[in-house]
């Protein structure tokens, strides 16, 4: 299974070069992977709810084409790896069908002080239940 | 007494305008805010490690002319209003000595669970100290 | 007509206080903006591509409460005023049902040099058509 | 010559887990690489005066620790490629001494239209000049 999220570029988006600012595509990411949390019923709200964070500690990023306003932008999120301490997230961002970037997000799971925990065996199987099977 | 404050435009705060993006202004009257209260020797950050938030409640800006990427913003700030449970600062903002702006932001004193609450003598008595004498 | 948008708060747009940072309502008074001048057919990427700017010169906001991530925002929209060189919008902001902040955002209509100008009468008409008639 | 940047962490950069979110360091990087091109005398805003931009188009951050509203950053800055069509930055983030992150940036030299061009030579030597002699 592979999430797909949908959304407009906002204008403050923008930089002076007149197209969407590189780090914008940081926060699409993120909105594309709450989505993908949430697709099979449980979410990352849930998640920090136990006392869990995912938090990111690693980012690459290639643009390969930008992004206007106006533009109404396609993300298709998929997790490439998961185990009980960690999780990889892998993103193409497109305007319409045109791919306008790649990019990977990695993460480890902490506790509310920031120490590597497990997350439990039920978010752990949730979450290899809803990724994509060619991981497998 | 009243706090100044200089930073230089960053790119991404531009939008496909070519200036600053109006939002950007919001992020420089709390960064002058914090020089502001760190200008006696305490911080807003004391003030947080005492359980106590400074939340806004409402926000005005008048913009008069724009910024640029490159150019370095003068901000001057002062506290027009001071009490145990709230305060209100104003802000003028410069390009050189041309005015892009004007505007206020008003805050509720609050706990950590956001129920209003007064703020210590010490704090009210050392913000009182700091503003500018005119407003006594 | 009173334009609606919905969004859903992201994870980015929180601060250290676990709320949404009050910079981010303006960024959702600006889609909101957007969604209201589509409303009609015509929309604000179809206004710049005339040469036209709607810049804006002046904010106001009152929060009455606090946004957290997870959280579906709506707003409501309305023009209340419109002539040639310029608009006043006005923005309701709730959580569900839950009134969160009310707003107004002033604007001038330039030319891409921030040049005052007039707005074409067609873009005028259209303007005033999908407002409220409570306006009038 | 490695270039060294120094900014306070601002309270909007922070988020609901207490720390700075991931994608401020994205913004932290391009005002390090802004202070690195100026620190010969020549400026980013001159080389977009020329009709010239340096595109992004590749990103990757490891995150290697937190920030917090509070902490001053450290950034040391240094060009690691460098040819008349596009250049490499490289980063460490520091809070203290204490490193935070590492990572680079690749730019592609373009026109205002995004087509990819060769800059003039007197930036390529200046690029090459101002830059770590262990590169060479």
């Amino acid at each position: 299974m592979i999430s797909r999220t949908t959304l407009d570029v906002r204008y403050v988006e923008t930089d002076a070069m007149g197209i969407v600012h590189h780090s914008n595509f940081l926060h699409w990411m993120e909105v594309a992977r709450t989505d993908f949390m949430k697709d099979g019923g449980k979410s990352y709200k849930d998640f920090e709810s136990k006392g869990l964070r995912l938090v990111v500690i690693g980012v690459d990023v290639i643009y390969r084409g930008s992004a206007r306003y106006g533009d109404c932008i396609n993300i298709e999120t998929d997790l490439t790896k998961i185990h009980a301490r960690g999780a990889t997230f892998f993103y193409r961002i497109l305007v319409s069908d045109r791919l306008i970037a790649t990019g990977h997000t990695e993460h480890l799971v902490t506790n509310t002080n920031g120490k590597s925990v497990s997350m439990p065996s039920e978010w752990l199987e949730y979450l290899q239940q809803i990724r994509s099977p060619q991981h497998d």
